[in-house]
């Protein structure tokens, strides 16, 4: 039985707001793609906007390896804004004036949803590595459970970038019924070996600190920081393209005319790095970096039907945007562009942009302006569709 | 006063076999760019062929970050064959049975050249980071010193990639009559932002590891081993290109038919990065691999011929034959035409040949035949334009 309550986070108690939380007893178990299942399962969420009567205007945006449900609103551990705030919002793309907006923080995370860091009912500790691996279709199944506890049968769009696009994709192809339309963005339907190369580097980091103790860190007071920023200088890296780095740092020295010869951070870039890596650990957890990581290893949706992607759409009535940036070399184009060639073999309907702009994978969570543009135009036309009353000032089609 | 003798490399003494070692005593430092000196200097090399009497057929082959002098014998500490065995023999490009082959340990190396592993004088113990930071100039203001000991003033050829190729350019730039012919191949003649930011996240590993012990662990018998191989693992991921990994493993299980849901070593590409981080670390000192990132990070020609790049081939007569990869994106074509583009400016003799393959950065290292071919017919041109005699078989111009 599904409780809907406002709880605090299980961590930071006393330094956070708390998010909307929803803990399914034991006798609802998530069941997991390992065999294994969950339970307890606690999910954390955000929501925007309001559901309205017919419960047909709710769009469950999917967060990345990193992000969590604080997409709109000041984050509680960093103070920052909402990592969307350029897509979400009244008035934005994804209108919370007009749309009742939800995002959950995926299972496995660390942001309230039950993760490494949350207590295992079996031991009365933290789970570590005892909690089981965490695939994508498991991440949906967990936001499957909310979006049924919330009464909702039909979600109007479900849209997100890189894991979440993952997600996306996993939701438009297991649940086709209950997604009016998708927009999976700068993200792929596997992840390729190169990518998981990256990955395995920064679980490698983080294992290699003394301080992660085999997973068990929290037992002993400790964290691995220094290991986990570490891996986050790694991915930060990818996140970038190199026009990127070369426009904004080039080989400017940092507040110096001359190197120092030294191993200090001579280099902008150097400090730049060392700054994303110690902020990072500063606000997530080292084992859900393992597992966010591994999840999307995992993720093949072609072998999860038959070896064929098409037939993961097949007769598919989902309205579908995918969207890739040219700068992207973490997940380029050609990923996207084999997404686009199976919807149109599974007979989808699909619309497909690839955007100009230097700013790499980490674009999607900017404010490039023909992202902003395309998806716009794209949840306008699926609200029209969807029958959605328009905004005061939009003229009816 | 320079000394030729053969001695015991100065570590790993009982178990591998002897370099060549040059000692050049205290009153012969070798001037830094950081203003610092290192004396005394030790350079090991190996040497293939034999000197002619006119001196006129050396070869210098400058090796890259993770590179020694063992260019064509079996590897002392690895038992592995040479790494440019496919350029370097009888019968190759360049052919051990018509040159004289020389290839020097680099400044700051750990196969027996003046390094962090090295004993200070100052202290008795080893270096560690009291060496003074080593630049690319200094590299190769030590080689000169080597061929100057030699007794040899122009060089037939002075070759080679990546770090290496670094090492060409600056040859060719600051004594360019000593330099007939050069062939730097997968480089650039600055290191850019994106790869300053690779080599700061492998520094970050090895300094993050606690057994770094601030760049002492000699002293306390204990080796950064896991710091060290996260650093090789991160690095060998920009050696190879996408479709390589793709071709290579793709997302191929080890030894499996299904996903074990750990976090162990599930795909191959996991495995194979483990072993290529477990397997540097058994012939590399950390200490070195720091000096040697951080001289490429430093290279920057234009900036020391006043900002413009072409002023440092002005009027040059060496002969150029500039190569890159097509799927090398850590040294991409782009830097290899800037290199011709100012070569053409300042009037050189150049060819360039981009050669089509999957192989990625390490192409440079690999039996790749174009490469093999474009090498083969330079050199031979070269050597006619040089006098040099032309080996049984082929005819004369």
């Amino acid at each position: 039985m599904a409780t809907l309550a406002a709880r605090p986070l299980p961590h930071r108690e006393a330094e956070t707001p708390t998010s909307l939380v929803m803990t399914f007893a034991a006798d609802r178990p998530l069941q997991l793609d390992s065999g294994a299942a969950i339970a307890p399962l606690t999910v954390a969420y955000q929501t925007y906007g309001t559901l309205n009567a017919a419960k047909s205007n709710a769009v469950l945006v999917c967060h990345a390896l990193t992000g969590d449900q604080h997409v709109a609103n000041v984050h509680p551990v960093t103070g920052k804004p909402g990592w969307w705030g350029a897509m979400v919002g009244p008035g934005r793309p994804i209108d919370t004036d007009r749309f009742f907006v939800i995002c959950s923080n995926v299972v496995g995370g660390c942001m309230g949803t039950t993760g490494p860091a949350s207590v295992d009912p079996a031991s009365g500790r933290a789970y570590g590595l005892d909690l089981p691996v965490i695939t994508i279709p498991d991440m949906v199944r967990a936001q499957a459970m909310l979006v049924d506890a919330l009464g909702i049968d039909t979600l109007f769009c479900v849209i997100g970038g890189s894991m979440g696009g993952m997600q996306v994709l996993q939701w438009a192809a297991v649940y086709p019924e209950r997604v009016f339309s998708a927009v999976p963005i700068a993200t792929a339907a596997r992840h390729s070996s190169q990518n998981i190369a990256f990955h395995e580097v920064g679980r490698q980091a983080v294992m290699a600190d003394p301080d992660w103790r085999g997973g068990r860190y929290l037992d002993a007071d400790t964290r691995p920081e220094k290991g986990l920023g570490v891996a986050r200088m790694a991915a930060h890296v990818t996140y970038l393209s190199d026009q990127a780095l070369h426009a904004k740092f080039g080989r400017r020295l940092q507040d110096r005319a001359a190197p120092t010869f030294t191993f200090d951070a001579d280099f902008q870039v150097e400090s730049y790095l060392r700054y994303q890596g110690r902020s990072f650990v500063e606000r997530f957890d080292a084992n859900s970096y393992l597992y966010m990581t591994r999840a999307m290893d995992y993720f093949d949706l072609a072998a999860d039907h038959g070896g064929r992607l098409a037939d993961a759409f097949r007769g598919t009535r989902t309205r579908f945007c995918v969207a890739s940036f040219t700068s992207d070399w973490l997940f380029p184009t050609s990923e996207s562009r084999a997404v686009v060639h199976a919807l149109n073999a599974g007979g989808a309907s699909v619309s497909f942009v690839e955007i100009e702009t230097d700013k790499g994978h980490d674009a999607f969570l900017l404010d490039v302006p023909d992202l902003i543009t395309t998806s716009r135009g794209f949840i306008a036309a699926a609200a029209r569709a969807r029958g959605l009353d328009a905004p005061a000032g939009e003229p009816a089609p």
